[in-house]
Parts: structure tokens; C-alpha cells; sequence
């Protein structure tokens, strides 16, 4: 669960960009912000990295006039992904996902994102993000001409490309999984089936929420002076597109980690089973043999057998020829 | 199951509040009520502690008006948490949880919501109660400006709220008996799973229909003089996330413990095996060395190993080498 | 399954009613009851006992301007709950169950019922029913000047409320079969299961569509000159609120018997495991003591324990030792 | 899977009646029938059996102005249930099925029904059918007044009213299997089950279209000039409500044999414990016999046992005496 | 999963054809067809295999006036089959399937088709396609009068039935696969079990939304102007048809593989336990056996038996007969 007082103080990026110009800056308070939110020219984007300072959050909600329950969510980073259409500005809150190689775990991050109509405010849990090759873009200039709407389905747009990657990497350990289940079932085969489920679920967590959030986003560039524009819904029906495909394959994923209980049990019931069988085979084949050896243990005083000089080669011989016998036989019944 | 008859007494606790006064007073007659009840300027919350006092909420009834269903609603303590419109009052019936340490399991307890235009009337089945935080919100003052729509919401979001804490405490239980389950499964596991699961069905009743009852909420506020207005909805949408919040965690607690299952019936038949095998690999050594010892029991006339000063002590190292042999080889085989 | 030609001759008892005045009385013929159903000042309730006499039906049916459909299904006993709006009456079909002490079962009966203008025609399978108290209620008055849709409404709460009867008896029997199941695993016990996961079903099959049936027929109170007064309907939805609450425990109950048969597989392997466990106990106790007597019986010309005075105490006591030591080790283990 | 190609010649006979007349034929070409047809005074019913003979279907199309795509379903045997309205007449598939004694399986047959304003058309895929009922009602005169929608309602009436005979057959095969699962669990236990769910399935694709398809007709009779009239759209009705009862029944059978897997399980695995069981009892009592034999097998010198005139006899009792004590062990605990 | 950089070089065929005349070319540059795509007279067939030429693609887009997302989409070819409207053209991706005998496996191809007012164009990820039909039906003549939405439908239904074909190669593997997991249950079995749901996942994929797609395409048909003309709705609506059909075989396949797990572990645990019985059977033969040859192993000076000189004989006798009376019983019940 992610942490609710994450140990980042808050970074302010900002880019100021229209057709013509780009600016970036890093400032520290929010009324560097504010004129370049303000001009209707050019489209801003602020990105805020930490939450810790919600003192900043407040003071930027104060200033972009949104509601109280926003600022609260937006520190709250336990939040479902979900839009929220406020007249002035849209409010969407995603996850953004990551692979972490050090607790082996998918970690996730909560992403808020506010699109006005001059700008984009960008809140995330920590320092570091996926956004760099959008920054890139925007510096190329070709995107420039477009608004905050666009730059939102960037943003998105590169939270769901993400998730293949995470997939990816889910993919590769639920194969080596899936063969060490069979090679050597353990009880820790269980766990590690169970922690993996936990993995899907939480990636489902993120992505099927996003579904319906890129739905009513599109939905929104339906009415008059909307904030989504028309020609950047089409776009959203691509990540949305992108987010079904993300959807079935972890869908496939949560199949696939099913089915693997009932293979890690049946491979421990073979396994097991091969050893009982073995083992019975060994008695079963010493057990006939120990009865001869009692025949020629009993005391009677008349004993043919007992007293012929070959008497106990023969013996030998035909306890030899008995274990053979049924070695064989359990051999052609395939029973070992 | 709650109690049909509560032991309490009713008390009947009043606050009137506006933005300028606030007045707290626990009274004992429906009358002294409604005086602040018909009084436009001020909001009116009227709790009342305990159902043994049929009388007196019907009284109520008949002084607020309300329909005869609603108040048998308020007595029957096993209604599912809905809301109801009756034109001049909302009837919102929800459950509030605590965890009884006693019991070891949850309790529910129906809280009844009448908002009126004036005036809230709750109702809980049992004293004590979770709402000791609104009363001091609304003595702070903050909240006084608003009306009884947004100390519904007030009440709804702190019962709701509580539910996290219900939340952690069961998944608390849940740990704890999945590492019971590994290590040391036993009958009783499953009876523990069971209730568990008992508990979870518990929960789930309680906060489903809170969904659909929040949605509807939301709703009443779009038509003209509604008794919800239009601010206090954005906050109603607020409690409806962290309801979905809550059904989430519900419904993965309900799949961990669905699992338990399989992991209870693995660890016994694990168990089992093991025991098993120890026992057959023992009866496997042994098996050929009593065959041994049975060759040399034989009583045949020519048996030249008998005679033999030596014999004796080679078979003793014969069987030891071979109870090795086999020793090694279950150990390599990873049978042991 | 519903005999569809039950034992009992039709009895025909006629209640009318208004604020005024009240006539009860058991007629023979239909002509008896038609001054009355014609009478727009009082109501009437027509009930008949036993469906032997299709004649008299296909009378009341031609009386009453009833479909030819009506007349058919209400003799067809197998009938799914449902309501049917033919203009100038409703036509409402529900399920009476009794337990049965006899057979140990629930006993489901087909209850027809017309809401006309001013008169409500009730057919029950078999003679005896759950409406005394309904009687008796009109008898008092007080609900003398409801019309026949509230009397309607006074049946299916009846039939509802009766649900909350028997489910108590379902959920004894549950209760009891679980603890046999643990106790007493037996192949009966999932007989046992089966069957009272068949009653199950048959409860199901009476109350699911109660609940399609009674949203409908509170919608039917929508229209102007609706046969369901707008009164009524909020009493209807009461009706359904309990609806919803014998739902909710039937599939509670389901769950709980699905869970069973879980625990009657593991109390079955239980008790086979902890019998095989022993017996291998035992076995595995006996043969190294039994490969020691081996030892001493073999013939060896040269062994000098044999000699030795105390050779036979001493292998006494070894193999005493050596048992008690392997039992000690096995209970250390808790294998036994 | 039906035969694409039947073996029949196509036989077609026409009934023509009004209310005045009735007049029955068989006729060899299409040609004989399109002044039926035509007349708006008659309703003619044309049956064709057998579609061997496409050229004559595609005739009957070219005639009755029927779509080449409806043409190429009626040849097709594999259709699903359905409806679909060509304006100037409506099409409708059904399977009709039938419980063959030979293969002991449910065989289906298609059966396209046509119906025009004047006319019915009705094509089958084998000679042999259920409708000798209807014919025996037209002749009768009564339903001679209505028209071709309700000649269409008496056919799937006809159709479905056949499903619950073959239910009956089914549910035999049921309660046998269940019996012989329980008393003799063999390998082809399962393969029954398996085929009998294949049956249930085969049963469940022919009903469950239905239900959409007997709405969709019912619907087809609020338009005005509509080819179904009001009055038989409540017959489709109580058609319907036969469906859902013939759904449920299956969906009971579909969850009964489902259970029956369980059972089976139970039951082979009960079976060999059983076995298991009294195979290790017999092996734990004579282990510790042989134990004692082998105490008094040793060959040292001093054991005074051995040397007692009574010393065999007591031994023999001894070892008599401790089978029957573990023998009465196990019978107390119920292990044997 | 298919490849994003096929290994084929684009290859364009160009059909162009009315009524009066068809011709047919291999172009190499997007020029060449523009004549054909511009004249309204004619229906164009654009036909491109392989997508390595992404340049191509893009000056196609440019040249027909294509939404940038639609040539990536076409270009990115994990798409889900989708219809999407671009007012001057539908966008259609469907999957191509086709069983591959060297991987013994379902292998998936991309198919995206757009639909112009004048033209198609259609673009294959890999040379080799199944519209080779669709081509010599267009050369005979008969269908050159119908416009590009009737290709349309040629192609999809073309597309459709060829997963009927699919369907009857995994219909045989899946009967293979039903005998072997019985006659030889293997570990072996399982994954194939796995492999073939796997198969059965990629064709549901393909197929599930078609459904969809395909009721889209219909709709398209009702405004003015479309593209869809309503005349093809009708046969759209017969390759709806189809795949309602292949879906429900799929989910038919789907429940029997899904059974195929319970045949196997129940067929493993049942050779398992034959092994297993017919081992324990032996063992408790021999062991009275062996008990009684440790009986007169004993050294008793006393033991008249040892004495006779028949005493061995009957001795040998009396073993033999407990055996043979010991199998017999085992035989009558059915143990062995």
C-alpha cells in the first residue's frame, strides 16, 4: 500500500508552451505559476513531484479555485482511477505503475491530473516518472499547437504503455513460475502462486477503472466549450483501445495463475505418489521372498529340502528368479 | 444477529445549530423537540440512543410526520441499508459496524437517518456511537452554515469511514489465520475460514447497498428544492469513492480467504505425506535386511556361511551397508 | 412437484366489506358472489380452497371476463411467481410454502390471485392457509377502508413473512447438518447436502421472481385509474425490502451448503488419514524389532551373544527400548 | 449435429380453412399452392418435410418473394433459434426436439416457420412431426376464425410443450446415473456424466434462444398492420412462461449433474479406502504376531520359555489373544 | 503473438470493377490506383500484403485522406477486431486465422479493412489469404453490380467461415485429447490441456468481438448516406449469425476442456490407486502367510507339530490354502 506521507519534498516544473515559444522553469511558489496559467495564449503545464507539502496543494487549489474534496483526494493516494468533471476543470486520477526490482513487486504511484483550459496540473507520489519522452515531444514542437486536452491523453497515453511493459515483466515470472511449479512443487509454490495473484490484482486495480475514466473523458468532448476537444477524442478511444488490450492479458494472466494451483497440486500428488510407489514395489518384492526364507526357517524335523546339499543354492536361486520375475512384471505393467 | 428488544433506554440527545448559535440539550418529550424542528433558520439534530421506546418513536412519527412503514423500518433492526423519498423527508437506513473484541467478531448496528428540511432525526440501535467527532465539528463552528443534507453526509461519511477501520482489523485476522493454515492445519482451520468468511458476508451486506443508496442521494439533489442541494452532492460522490474503496478491499479479503481454502487442504494432505513417506522409507530399509536375516535363519544342512568363524559379523556389515546404500539413495532421490 | 389434480372439492368463502359494514359467508355457486363483485361500495374477497373443479373456475372465469389464459394457468399448478396486467384486473400468481414435518421438507403451493375494481379472487391449491390473520384484521376494522389492492398487498406480505418461518427451519437444519459433517462424515452426509441444497432451490424458485413481480406491480400504481392506489405501492415496497431479505439469507444459506461439501471431503480424508496414520505407526514400531528377533534367529555357528547368559534379557530389553524411544519420537513429532 | 443433407424427398401438404371451410391436399408443386396463398378470405398452411429438394425451396422463395438469405438459413440445419421480420413476412427458427431410443440421445430437428399475412409456410428436415395435434384443432373448427399468427403460436406451443416430455426422459437418465455413481463409481461414470451434459447443453441451446425469440415476436404485435395481432401476443406470452419454466428445469438438471462429479469422486475415493483400510488392519495385526514368532525364533541359549512343556500352547494364546484384542480395538473405533 | 515487423515485402492488387467491366493489376506506387479510387463509377478493391512498408501505408493514408491513428493501428497489429467510424470511411480490423501444422497451432493475422464510399482497402500482414473465392465470385460477374460495403461483407464472411474450419481442427484435437488423458494420463496431459485453452483463448479473442463489431456495422446502415447500404445489413446480420454460432462451439469446447481436468486427475488417481491396491493386496496375502512359517520357526522344545512327519506337508498345505481362500475373497470383492 503506498505510502500516505511520501518522504519527498514537492519539485514545481513547469512548461510554458504555445506554437511559437517554449519555457521551462522550476519555480518554488505557486504565484511564479499563476500568469502563465492565466495567459490564454499559451498551454502550461505544471508538474508537482511529492505530496508532502499540502500546504503547496492547498494553496495551489486556493489559486486554481478547485474544490477542497480535490485537494483532499489528490493526498489521499489510495484513490480508484476515476474523472470528475468540475465545469472549470477536469479532474482525473490515475496510477502509474512500476516494476520494482528490489522488493520484486509492481509498485504503483498515484497520478493526479487537473486540466483546465489553459493548463495542466500534474500531481505525483514521487520524484521520477514516465513523462520524460512527452517533455521531449513538447520541446520538439510538433504537439505544440495543441492544448491541455491533448496533453492530457499524453500523459495517459504513456501510463497505459506503460502497463505492457509491466506486463511484460509479470509475463516472464509467471512462466518460470509456471515451470518450477511442475519441475519442483513446493509449498512455497503456493505462496508465490498467491503473491502473484496479488500482483494482477493490483495491476487490475489500475486498469479497469481506466476503462470508463477514458469513456467519460471522451464523453466529455460531446457538449459546447468543452474541455476535451473533438479531434483529441479519437485519440482517447486509442488508449482506451490500449487499455482493453492491457485488460485481456491480464485477464489471460489471472487464467493462467488459476490453473496453476491445480497443476502445483497435481504435480505434488505425482510426485508423492511416484515415491509411495516405488517404495511399495520394494516391499511388495521382499515381502514373498521373506516368506520363503521362513518356509525353510520353520524347525519340522522331516524336511526334505533342508538336508539335499543344493538345498540352499536352490533356495537362492528361486528367491533370485521370483524378485526377477516380478521386477519384470512391474516393468511391463509400468509400474516403475 | 441484532437483538429485536435493546436493552437501552431511549435518550434523546438535541443539538440546534446556525451560523450564530449553537444549542445542546438531551431532552426527554418529543415536545421539547419541536420547537427547533419547526424553526427555518435553525438545523435541528435529534439523536436518539436505544428502540426499547416504541412509543416515543412513534410520537416522533406522528410529530415529523413520517409514514407508519418508515417508523416500523426504524424498529425492525434488520432492514439493508436504502433510501427512501417521501416527498417531505428522506428515510436512509444504514449499518454501523464495530469490531467486539468479546465476541471477536463484528456487530452491526442499524442507524436510521431522517433529513428533513429542518431538522435530522438519527436513530441507533444501541448506545455509544462513532458521531462524537461531528459533534465536535459542529460545535468548532465550521459546518454550521450548512444544512441537515450536509450532516447526513457528515454521519454517512464517518459510519463509512469506520468501515477502513473494521477493514484493518479483519485483515489483521486474515493474516494471521492464512499463517495458522501453513503451519499448523487442522480441522479447526477450516471452521475459522468459515466464520471468517461469515464475517466478510457480514460486511458485504452492510456496504453494498450503501452503494446504490449513495448514487441515489446524489440524485435527489437535481430537482428544485431538493432536500440535498447541489454542494452537498459533490461531497455524497466523496463517501460513494471510499464505499467502492471498501468493496474493493472486501471483495480481495473474500478472495484470500476463498484460497485459504486450497492452501488448508494442501498443507493437511502435505502433511500427511510427509508422515507417510518417513514411515513407508522406514518399513522400505527394513523390509530387505529382515529378508536377510531370514536367509540366515534358514535351517539347510549346507549353508558353508554358517560355519564360517566370520560369517556372522559380515552379515551384520552386509545389512549395515546396505541400510546405508539405501539411506543415500532416498536422501539423493530427496525422498527424506 | 405440486399434484396438478389435488384431493380437496372446491370451497368458496366470500368477505365483504367497507367502513361500514362487514358479511362473511361460504357460498356454493358463483351466482351468489357476483352482487357483491358488482357493488363498487364495498370489496370483496373471494377465496377458493382446492383446484379439482376446473368447472367452477372456467364459471368464475366467464363471470369475471377473465382470459381463457388465466383460467388455464391457475390450474396449472407448476406456475412461476409473475403478475399480469390485463386491463380491467392484475393477475398475480405466488408461491405459499409449508414445512412439511412428515416428509422433512418444504411443501410449495400455488397461490392465484385477481385484483379486480372492487373485488379480489384468491385460489389456493389445498385447503388451509396463512390468511387467519388477514381475516381477522378486516374483522377488526381498521383496514375496512383500504380497497382491494391493499388486501392484495395484506396476501403477498403474509406469503413473504411466512418465507422468514421457514427459512428458520432451513437454517436449523443447516446447522445440524454441519455438525454432523464434521462429526460423522458419511457418504449419506452428501446426500444429505444435495437434498437440502434441492430445498434451497426451491425456495429460490418462490422468491426470486416474487421480486421482478412486485416492482412490477408497484409500477402498475404509475397510471392514472391504476388498480394499485399510490398509498398501496409504498406498502408494496415494504413487501419487496423483505423480498430482498429472504434473497439475501436464501443465498447466504446456498453458500453455506456449497461450503459443505468442501468440508465433508476434508473431515472424510481427516478421518482416513489419522487411520492410516496409526496403523502405520504400528507397522512401522513392529518391523525393526521384528528385524532384530531376525538378527538373533539367524544360524550363525558363531555368534556370542547367544551364548551369553543375559542375551536374551539384554535383546528384550533392547527392542523394548528401542519401541518406546520410536513412540516417544513419533509423539514428539505429533504424529500420533 | 444434424445431417446438412436428409435423406427425405420433400413432401408438402397444404391446409387451407377459414371459418367457413377447411380443405386438406398434397400437393407435388409450388405451383398448386399460390392461389391459397393469395387469397386474403383463407389461411393456408403449407408443410414441407424433407429438404433434400433445395430447388423447390428456392422456388417457394421466388414465389412468396422470400429473401435468398432466408432461403439459404431454412437449407442450413445448424441456425440458432431466432426471429427476424422481412416486413411482408416474419421468419422464425426452432429446433424441434426428440429423444431417439436408439442412440439414447436427444436428436434435434430444425423447423423454419414462415409467416405471411395470409400464409404459413413450415419446412422441417425429417418426415414425422409433433403437429398432428394442430392439424386435428384446425379440423376441429374451433381456431378456424384466427389467423396465421396464432396457427404460428400453436406450432411452438406444439414445440415446446415437447420439451418438457423430453425433460421427463432426461430427468430419468438423471436419477439413474446418480444412482449407479454412488453404488458403482467407475471410469464410465464420468463419461456419462459427461454426455449427459453435452445432452443438457444440446437442450439448453435449442430453449434459451427461444425466450429472446418469443419476446421479440411478442413485440412484433404493437405496430399497426403488424403480422402478429394483440389478442395472440398474449398466447406468445404464456409460450414464454413455458420457456423460462422449461430454462429452469434444465438449469436444476445442468447444477444437478454438475454435483454429480463431486459425488463420483467421493465415492471411487471412499471405495478405495475401504479397501485401503481393511487391507492395512489385516497387516497391522498380524505384523506384531510375527514379531512375537520371531522372539521365540531367536537361537539363544538361555530362554527359559522355550524349555516350559507349556511354552508353545501359552505363546499360541498369547498371539490369539492379542489379534482378538486389536481386532475388538478397531471394531470400537470403527475402523473395521 | 504475431510478429510487428513481418518479414513480406507490400504487394498492391488493384480490382476494379462495375457492372459492365473488371479490371484487374498489380501496381507498385499509390498513384496508380488514385484513377480507380477517384471514379465514382466503379468499385475499387485495394488489396496490400505485408505491412513492412510503413511508408507506403502512410502515403496511402495521405493520399485517401486517413486519420493518422487509423495507419498506426493498421501498422500496430495486436489490435482487437473493432469497427470505427470516420464519417468519409469505416475502419474495420478483424483477425485472419489459419492452423498451422508445423506449430500445430492456431496462428492469428491482422486484417484491416477500409470501407469508402468508391473503393477498399484492405491490408493483410502476411501474403496468402483466403479472399481468393471472393475474387473469381467478383470475375463471374454476378455481385459487380453491389458496392464496397457488399465486399465488405464478402470479406468478413469469408473471414467468419473459415473459423468454422478452424473450429473442426481443434474440434479433433480436442476428441485426441480426450482419449489420451484417459487411456494415458501423463503429466504430459495437463499441458496439453493448457496449450489447448490457450488456443481456444487466442480464437475467443478473435471472434467475441466481432459480435459486437458486426452489430455496429449493421447500425451504420439506418442513417442517410451511409456507407453500410441496407440492402448488405441483411446479409451482416447472417454473418452475425455465424458468429454467434462459433462462439457458442467455442464456449462448447471451452466447458468440455475445462472438464478435461477433472478426467485427468480423477484417471491419474485412479491408475494410482489400482497400482497401489494390487501391491497392498499382495503384501497381506503373504504376510498370515509369513506369520505362520514364524510360528514353526519358533524354538519351543515343546512343538508335537515339528514332530510328525507330515507336519511340513500340512503345514505347506494349510499356507497354501489361506491364500488361495484369501484371493478368492478379494476376487468376491472386487479388489483385484
Amino acid at each position: 500500500m503506498p505510502n500516505e506521507e511520501p518522504q519527498y519534498k514537492a519539485k514545481i516544473r513547469v512548461i510554458d508552451y504555445s506554437t511559437e515559444h517554449i519555457q521551462e522553469s522550476e519555480v518554488k511558489t505557486v504565484a511564479e505559476c499563476m500568469p502563465h496559467v492565466k495567459s490564454k495564449k499559451s498551454t502550461t503545464w505544471i508538474n508537482i513531484d511529492g505530496l508532502k507539502d499540502t500546504k503547496l496543494l492547498e494553496e495551489f487549489g486556493a489559486n486554481l479555485n478547485l474544490h477542497p474534496l480535490v485537494v483532499e483526494d489528490i493526498c489521499h493516494t489510495r484513490q480508484r482511477p476515476k474523472m470528475e468533471d468540475y465545469d472549470d476543470y477536469l479532474y482525473i486520477v490515475a496510477r502509474m505503475l512500476s516494476y520494482s526490482d528490489k522488493s520484486n513487486s509492481i509498485e504503483s504511484e498515484q497520478v493526479s491530473i487537473i486540466v483546465g483550459e489553459t493548463y495542466i496540473l500534474s500531481i505525483q507520489e514521487k520524484e521520477g516518472d514516465l513523462f520524460d519522452n512527452v517533455r521531449e515531444r513538447i520541446r520538439k514542437g510538433k504537439i505544440r499547437r495543441t492544448g491541455p486536452d491533448f496533453l492530457a491523453y499524453l500523459l495517459l497515453d504513456t501510463i497505459v504503455d506503460n502497463y505492457f511493459a509491466i506486463l511484460e515483466k509479470v509475463g516472464e515470472k509467471v512462466e518460470l513460475l509456471e515451470e518450477s511449479v511442475v519441475k519442483d512443487p513446493s509449498p512455497k509454490s503456493l505462496f508465490k502462486i498467491r503473491a502473484l495473484k496479488r500482483e494482477m490484482l493490483k495491476l487490475r486495480k489500475s486498469v479497469w477503472p481506466l476503462r470508463e475514466l477514458l469513456l467519460n473523458l471522451e464523453r466529455e468532448s460531446t457538449g459546447k466549450g468543452a474541455l476535451i476537444k473533438k479531434e483529441t477524442a479519437l485519440y482517447l478511444r486509442d488508449v482506451y483501445d490500449h487499455t482493453i488490450q492491457v485488460i485481456d492479458t491480464t485477464e489471460t494472466f489471472r487464467d493462467t495463475i488459476s490453473g496453476m494451483v491445480d497443476i502445483y497440486l497435481s504435480s505434488l500428488s505425482n510426485r508423492m505418489n511416484e515415491i509411495m510407489k516405488v517404495l511399495t514395489v520394494v516391499g511388495t518384492i521382499f515381502i514373498p521372498l521373506t516368506f520363503i526364507t521362513g518356509v525353510y526357517g520353520m524347525n519340522f524335523k522331516h524336511m526334505p529340502e533342508l538336508e539335499h546339499t543344493l538345498g540352499y543354492p536352490s533356495a537362492l536361486l528361486l528367491m533370485f528368479l521370483l524378485a526377477v520375475l516380478m521386477l519384470l512384471y512391474f516393468r511391463q505393467k509400468k509400474w516403475l
